[in-house]
């Protein structure tokens, strides 16, 4: 009987504990099969580094409690492992850890980049004797998985950022007459524009006009849109997606200002548009950035995208019992209205280092708004009011012990 | 039986349309003692223009869910009536359209300022011989009246900064060994730290760093306090208020930057503290600006303040049928634990024109964090959820008919 292993990766998300959750309680209840599921402190690297968290001294209610709380539990990390060729020295450290620890499951949640580690995982360790089912279960705020219909993380910051989309113009158009007639909120995805998609899922009765990665910034076509809803609503909502980019490549973000000092200015997408429409129009603004707040906020996550993140954890758990290798469960949408999905399986081959982008048609022909089959994609996703408990006032979120599990092995530099 | 007017004021908040519908269903309650309920349409403008809203014609359905509905359900502005001395004629006109549309009752939901006005209206209409009640409902987020222990408003922009400020926490520290390990909030709060205080209400176990605008920004100890928690905690999280001021009295958000046309830049507080700790360390950084997104949350309402806010729109109500005059219901707090409160009563001219600053003692030594006191205050105030119904994914907020009632006067410019 084998241990497992479990590891977050990159960008935390408001439901990747779910899928830790998800995990941890099909393993305990498939005691007979599994041993202990031993969690990476900081990700990846708590394996190469061998601090590994005996996540057997959690109890019940604490790894349950995982379902409503934020963030990456055992901590995440940004660390790309090397390709094979550069760096084969750290794929045999990870085998010799797990090894070490008589570790025959890796779980790697997380995106693309994680996708490909776990091939090469399965991959090595096989030539080297000691085979390991790895297993890739999805997680990315950014949406660009493929096979997968959504990925876990996705659903709720599109949650997040379709009601304060909503509830800051529902502010702005009750002051428009006198103050601010353009608000600018500015979101994440700086590859795609998943996120900022989410700001079409308000009512028609709101003028939102996005701003895409995927479409080059047209600023006399912007300047009207802004205007024409100016005139025709009294105000106007900007999404716009810190990955937008001018006609020539440059970030929006990264407008060469400069400070006193000739320093690169720091910046966001929204100062700039916010600044480019008082300049020609004279409007008064106001801006928002909701950074992290918005792939954090399980306080108002989606149903959907939490059963989603558990449901993918606890399958990753079955199909390693199952005998299945370098595969990721997936979501597979079997019907928009009523919304029903199963779980699928994907080969890693066909997933690591894949990235998947809006379709052109999820986006309407002036590229400043979405298309009825985008919102029949994403409604499904916001789906749904999953509330955290709370306790005097905040949310109750778990915070572990992470004991550490002994080490066995010299120390390993990174 | 006369009729009365109801009018929003200034920047708008979560709970405002709550107390509208405390307004508005005890008078219907009362319709044996008080007519049609009228409201401005923008505010004070709406009276100024005989631009009436006839609320008589909201279903009750309607009028209910206001109370779960945020910003300003018959529009607000920002528009300050001068001095008796520099305009009576404004005045005058009021007067004359409460006049013409037989009201003899006024209910002004605003902060400071529109405490003022009422309090001018209710003397100068007994000098035109058509008398006025005037009663003022406290509304900020600023939490800046006197008489009142708290506004309504305040209560749910601080659960939104406290739960954000814990959210976006747990977040950096699961991705701190190898990303970001300073994460910067800007709150609002131009001249009082209210919401900035709020950050302050996360557990112990957060280092979290206030900037507040009643303390001078110390450059020197703000950075040692960053730099010994993130080499304690791993990182440190800071919520700095958008009036924070450089000890020469200049905002931290106006620093003196320019684009490359030489225009002054744009910033926030947030990006410039963070530009300050990237350059003195080196530590990689995110920054979120909340901006509308706080005081328009109300998916995240903190309980006692939607209750706070009803029963000032209702005891409003009452006293005016009880002949009061010149008066503003307030938030009277009889225990701190268990939370007990009453409405108690405050007269306009000890409220007109006052502000009521942070107490000394609710700001550590240090100058970066809040006191047991000012939690024991704050704690009572973001208690409680009190979530809107949702429907498809999103909430389920409002939106009026606003019938307009016919005008009787010439127009009037102003």
């Amino acid at each position: 009987m084998k241990n497992a292993f479990y590891a977050q990766s990159g960008g935390v998300t408001a439901v990747i504990n779910a899928t830790a959750c998800g995990v941890i309680e099909t393993a305990r209840k498939h005691s007979d099969k599994i041993g202990t599921v031993y969690a990476g402190e900081n990700g990846i690297i708590g394996a190469l580094t061998e601090n590994l968290i005996d996540t057997s001294l959690e109890s019940d209610a604490d790894i349950a409690a995982l379902k409503h709380t934020p963030s990456g539990c055992f901590g995440s990390c940004r660390y790309k492992m090397k390709s094979l060729e550069a760096n084969k020295a750290e794929y045999e450290r990870l085998i010799e850890v797990f090894k070490a620890h008589d570790i025959g499951y890796f779980f790697y949640n997380g995106g693309g980049d994680s996708a490909d580690t776990c091939l090469k995982v399965s991959q090595l360790s096989k030539s080297m004797g000691y085979p390991i089912q790895a297993i890739h279960i999805p997680k990315t705020v950014d949406n660009d998985l493929p096979v997968t219909d959504n990925c876990p993380g996705f659903g709720s910051v599109a949650k997040y950022i379709a009601v304060s989309t909503m509830e800051a113009s529902f502010d702005v158009a009750s002051m428009c007459a006198t103050s601010t007639k353009v608000f600018v909120l500015e979101v994440m995805g700086r590859h795609a524009g998943w996120i900022a998609a989410a700001g079409g899922m308000v009512n028609s009765s709101i003028p939102v006009v996005i701003l895409f990665p995927e479409v080059d910034f047209d600023e006399k076509a912007f300047m009207a849109k802004v205007d024409s809803n100016v005139k025709e609503f009294g105000y106007c909502t900007i999404v716009v997606s810190e990955g937008t980019k001018w006609p020539d490549g440059r970030f929006l973000a990264e407008q060469g200002t400069r400070d006193d000092f000739g320093h690169a200015q720091l910046g966001g997408a929204a100062p700039v548009v916010a600044n480019l429409i008082k300049e020609k129009f004279g409007y008064k603004y106001h801006w928002a950035v909701a950074d992290y707040l918005q792939r954090s906020a399980r306080h108002l996550a989606s149903n959907s995208d939490v059963e989603h993140a558990y449901a993918l954890g606890a399958a990753a758990v079955e199909m390693a019992l199952e005998g299945k290798n370098s595969v990721m469960p997936a979501i597979i949408r079997t019907s928009n209205n009523p919304y029903t999905w199963e779980i699928g399986v994907g080969e890693l081959k066909d997933i690591a280092n894949v990235e998947k982008m809006m379709p052109e048609d999820y986006i309407s022909d002036d590229g400043f708004s979405i298309t009825d089959k985008c919102r029949e994609y994403l409604a499904p996703l916001i789906e749904g009011e999953n509330y955290p408990p709370y306790k005097n006032g905040l949310p109750d979120y778990v915070v572990l012990k992470k004991s550490k599990v002994a080490q066995k092995l010299p120390t390993f530099e990174i």
